[in-house]
């Protein structure tokens, strides 16, 4: 594990992508009974352009944990497919209305709007059937499912959305805003180092540790999503800039300001960092991620 | 078990529906951080009027095969949250544009699309989250995640859903329209007896049994369905009569005719009647809803 710790996260990102994106096509070859056109939709969303966050974060959790990378990789790609699932619905005409997605036409764009929402149907089903079968362990399988299908359902990723869609349209807090980005990205990012914990056999305590890891770089992430969305570079986002506050929502920097969020964003990097410093195996790797959440430009 | 064999499907299910009903308020009570239009949304669907087949297939199985009827309350409402999510998603505009369901508004009609499509999404991963949470046994919940993430994935439930938009458009055969069938109805028909069979500890060769009465009821449901809609009066369908055919779908009765298709369907239920007549609790309630399917008249 010593070789990881000069590397930055892109390099680390880099190196692990080739091996998460054959798992994540091995994992959807499905049989000759689901439609081609089915298969295509799913895979031109799974495997569009993108950092795979949430699988490295599940590989490296695993990692620091003391196992081998490659126990994680049923975790790690359950839960890019709840990824990949809430955004092709996230993009539909009915909710956030996007043509553009990691700087290729979202997927009702690319197929049509039906084909669409039941890629992600099958993305989302597909995920937990993969918990299901693909881990050795029943007790671990069982305790991914549970923790993931907390994390994708009605009270965190779902119910984010919803008032996501709804806070448009209504004054809030930031307290409010956190709230929502905590169900909608945060309790994802956590439930991905969690379930990497999970399948390595981490004691309570190291999960806590994860937990805390997550929950500082999740709620980071958001805020240095919003800042890209004020300051960003159009190409290198992939996505129109000035989007979400053109519309009128809430953003952290609308609320605290840009030097503000920085700070903020700065402090959850550091307690990030503290979390996983002592995890059995250094956890440099998810110390390098969470830095480059801070420094990232897309 | 003796008092059952006397009474008619609509009977039994009757006399179930509280318990079933129950239980699936129960399982969507969720927590404060669950938005309450999103509750509603589910429940709205959920909880409308309907025959509960499902959650009925799945008790009955579990009392045919000698154990106890609540022990089979988890998964009889897993496969009602699973078939409430597609009827959701299939009346979208995108998919079939339906503004009428069991008599009342659709979801999207009643709420708004945006809400109906994360209300189906949280009702299929409430689904799985409730096989991974309320079975004791932790190899019967993985035994029963791995069957329903099969039956509702992207070779089954979706993947027939997707054929079967195609399939408007395009001509086709009476296997062709029976292979759609088995994976967007029967499959999950199938499924809901055999997670009965797994929590009620069944061998392999009585869920085989249940498998060959599943297969057949499924298959004669659609078929009755077909008549229906040819035949039946609207009132009692609570949508519109002659949709289908109006909408240039192939259908049984259009392939077989109507007396064909009948004749079909009784030979259908006879199989299925002398698959589950060995059951060790004797599978009578099974054999009356098999009757019933054929007398239905909604």
């Amino acid at each position: 594990m010593a070789e990881v710790s000069t590397d930055t996260f892109r390099e680390i990102a880099e190196r692990l992508r080739p091996e998460i994106d054959a798992a994540l096509v091995r994992l959807t070859e499905f049989d000759d009974d689901c439609p081609s056109r089915l298969r295509d939709a799913i895979r031109y969303s799974l495997l569009a352009p993108g950092k795979r966050l949430r699988p490295v974060l599940a590989l490296l959790a695993a990692e620091a944990c003391g196992s081998e990378r490659k126990q994680a990789i049923p975790p790690a790609c359950a839960v890019e497919m709840v990824h990949a699932y809430s955004l092709i619905h996230d993009d539909l005409p009915a909710m956030d209305d996007d043509d553009l997605r990691r700087g290729r036409p979202t997927c009702h764009r690319q197929f049509d709007e039906a084909t669409a929402i039941l890629a992600g149907d099958a993305l989302l089903t597909r995920a937990f059937e993969i918990l299901a079968t693909e881990i050795p362990d029943a007790e671990q399988s069982r305790r991914c499912l549970r923790e993931l299908t907390r994390a994708a359902g009605a009270s965190q990723l779902v119910g984010g959305q919803v008032d996501d869609l709804q806070f448009e349209t209504l004054p809030g807090t930031a307290d409010d805003l956190a709230k929502i980005h905590r169900r909608k990205t945060g309790a994802m990012i956590t439930v991905s180092l969690r379930l990497g914990g999970i399948v390595a056999g981490a004691s309570e305590s190291l999960l806590t540790a994860l937990t805390c890891y997550g929950d500082a770089v999740g709620l980071a992430f958001q805020i240095t999503d919003d800042l890209l969305d004020v300051q960003g570079d159009e190409k290198a986002m992939g996505k129109r800039v000035g989007k979400d506050a053109g519309k009128g929502k809430m953003t952290f920097p609308g609320v605290w300001g840009i030097e503000e969020s920085r700070r903020k964003a700065e402090q959850l990097i550091h307690q990030a960092s503290e979390a996983v410093a002592t995890l059995p195996c250094g956890g440099d790797a998810l110390i390098s991620l969470a830095h480059y959440v801070l420094e990232r430009n897309h």
